[in-house]
């Protein structure tokens, strides 16, 4: 095709079959808008990247297009101009800068509350929250997630909490209404030996006739005629890339795209419909770490659970499927240089995560074995000064930004500063960001999604897609 | 009006005058779409905030609702649903993060040329800029920006060039060509006296009958029968923050709405109709710089332009405005913590660039008289490490990053480190990133507008709208 010819006679109206045509593509605003107008969404499926700042998104695209040869299902969505997008606007009552549980809540209840908090208002009133709502309009609900099932963004959508961190009292709320599908992480909310209450949650749900799933072989023998709890891990499944590059982790751990599928298999035969909220926690984790390797693998972890929905919601016809995330964290992006590319490109090396990484140096690692544990795992050749900062962190010579999620106080901070010479890729923080969140839509409603909405806009929005009364 | 009521009998399809539905505005994908199907773009008019990623754009709009009281004109036109949106893949031929010149002349000429070049392909062959290809298809065609007019963002829709950086051949270029109107700074590569080769380039301007301005009271005056020259300081025109501050820079100095204004006024009533170009620059240097102030009021004057372009489309109906950027720069945002939303604040007590503040300070300044004069021009108590910190780069004890646009070499880096204490915002870098980027538009063509595009896209899709033949 001749790029360089575009005649007169072919205007932007009667493009159709003109295949000379430069702007072949162009035509149709949102190509399946038409199948669903005057539509409802008897399903919603929400997929939210936690802490995907815009660079996220963008940098596992071009990490899966140079090294993976193929377009993420995200970005690809947006070629074939099948899924509307916007830009959502996600503050909390108390900061321009949401937490997990305030922005969760926002779109759980359809008001703002403040960061740390779980669907609890301003003034203290206790908010419905939306998978509540749905299931009282009687369709089944769940949620699925690679972090605690009863971390805060699972909970925005299920239940009312005046605190995040009382995770334990989360799971029993979960028991209490009755989801349908819970999958995610955090046995140690669940097991009586780990429950400040010893109170045992499995015999619990088992009592009320939930499936229990503890792993992988447990999931494959699920009965979907019953309420799912899948429980995988003490706290959060493992990232991505240290699943791929291990056995044992990948015989044990289900990806987020086989939970979302057993989920959705579970649910879509109900006549009245299903919601499912999945969520790839572990992209705000890698972020808080300014873990490069954990953040794009996880992302594109994320992206195959993408698929999972839009391949159902193709099929299905009556699902409303939304991705988005909760907040930006850490705003990575790559940065211009003569060997940008090469720097980038090299990430394709790394076996594992930081976290991963820096938890087996040991204090008497020396300098030389340090330099080539690093090559070996992660393909770069660190300087020796930069070996001997890292060793006197592990001799107690200096403290590494505490950071969220570093159980171990590891110095992610460090390692990512000496590993932005060698890839190219550059941090804000180690905190979530104000940024203006993403947001696409594809199904019945999509053609009322607007460029910009707000992130209490968007309660309202899944109930009228659905038909659903709020009447709670 | 209760949002939490939203009755089955309101269904999305039938919400018209529902004034007691929560979805009420999301009715419309396009309000404005149906008026402009079928039609052609007689005028074009594209606007660039070279540099912008993100984070700038949703800085800008967080400073301007909370300090300013007012939605920015750009996210307003989201929130109001009348222009399209999506993302833009802007990596050149020899990287994934471009400059600014590979960056316009994909658009200027549809191929991906190497970072530093101006529309000469990767095999030496000169391509004919876009506004070249609009000229010959007998419209007006003209650039305005703020930083030189022979700088890389409007040479790169107007001329070819082996090196952006030949910036006094590009001057040349123009004359030989004859654009309509051209604004900006630059006068070293129009002056006789400090052009290299001697040539005086406003007496060969005047010869070609060119309406020569050089302040903003020549532009007043300014006669509309004949192409206009308007080259106001040396290289740059001041940034924003500081125009307004100094009683002399504002009355020697256009802003560029202004600039935009006279541009489209100049061009308006031709009959073919007038293509235009319309950059702020120094969000791009402002960012180079990790300048909070500077980049936040110049996207706030780009965002002034914007409001120009879609004011005119509007009364007009035959313009396309396109709102976009080249490239993100340094990834900029704001960061959770316990004072985020009031360290964000405090930048409206700024009342001057890093540039000018940092260009005051000098070698003998005591650690008192620098403590003091941070405090009475950006309103925060500096430690006394800090400032010590910042007098030993005067003293010459060490060298800041260099960094583009930085003439005298002096402590942005520091001093934006030190700052991110105080404002909670954080960069990523001093140069450009690797982001999809931004791009919005209005008037006939944005029906066919696509959630994601590559660079080299938008040149036939400006082509298309406007019906012109690409037969050059």
């Amino acid at each position: 095709m001749d790029r360089r010819k575009f005649f007169k006679a072919g205007t932007l109206a009667g493009v159709g079959a003109a295949l000379l045509n430069p702007l072949q593509g162009f035509a149709h605003p949102i190509e399946n808008e038409i199948n669903y107008k005057n539509k409802k969404a008897k399903n919603i499926i929400v997929l939210v990247s936690d802490g995907m700042s815009s660079g996220t998104l963008n940098m596992a695209n071009i990490y899966s297009e140079r090294i993976l040869g193929r377009t993420t299902n995200w970005i690809q969505a947006y070629k074939d101009n099948i899924i509307s997008r916007g830009l959502m606007d996600m503050a909390s009552a108390s900061s321009i800068v949401t937490d997990s549980a305030a922005a969760s809540s926002s779109w759980g209840s359809g008001e703002r509350v403040k960061n740390g908090v779980i669907n609890i208002s301003v003034n203290g009133e206790q908010l419905l929250p939306i998978w509540q709502k749905f299931k009282k309009a009687g369709k089944k609900a769940g949620c699925v997630t690679t972090v605690p099932i009863t971390h805060a963004t699972p909970a925005g959508f299920t239940v009312s909490m005046k605190s995040r961190n009382d995770q334990s009292a989360i799971a029993e709320e979960y028991l209490n209404i009755g989801y349908d599908v819970l999958m995610g992480g955090g046995n140690k909310y669940f097991d009586a030996e780990t429950r400040k209450d010893k109170k045992d949650m499995y015999a619990a749900f088992s009592q009320k006739d939930y499936n229990i799933a503890k792993s992988k072989s447990d999931l494959k023998k699920i009965d979907y005629s019953k309420p799912i709890l899948g429980v995988f891990g003490e706290d959060s499944l493992p990232y991505a890339i240290d699943r791929k590059n291990s056995k044992e982790l990948t015989n044990e751990y289900p990806t987020l795209a086989e939970m979302t599928q057993i989920a959705i298999d579970a649910m879509k035969s109900h006549k009245n419909g299903f919601v499912l909220q999945v969520e790839s926690g572990k992209v705000d984790w890698a972020a808080h770490a300014n873990d490069v390797a954990g953040l794009i693998h996880d992302q594109l972890q994320f992206d195959d659970a993408v698929k999972v929905a839009l391949d159902f919601a193709k099929a299905d016809g009556n699902t409303l499927v939304i991705i988005t995330t909760d907040h930006g964290n850490a705003n990575p992006g790559i940065i211009y240089g003569k060997y940008a590319d090469e720097h980038f490109d090299s990430i394709q090396k790394y076996n594992q995560t930081n976290e991963s990484l820096l938890n087996k140096i040991k204090s008497d690692t020396t300098e030389k074995d340090l330099i080539d544990f690093i090559h070996s795992n992660l393909g770069f050749t660190v300087t020796k000064e930069q070996a001997d900062h890292l060793l006197d962190y592990y001799k107690g010579l200096y403290k590494d930004d505490d950071g969220l999620y570093n159980y171990k106080k590891l110095p992610f901070k460090s390692f990512a500063e000496i590993q932005k010479e060698y890839n190219s890729v550059g941090w804000i923080s180690m905190d979530h960001s104000a940024d203006y969140v993403e947001i696409a839509m594809f199904g019945p409603g999509q053609q009322n999604q607007k460029p910009f909405m707000k992130n209490t806009d968007l309660h309202y929005f899944m109930l009228a897609a659905a038909e659903v009364e709020n009447k709670f």
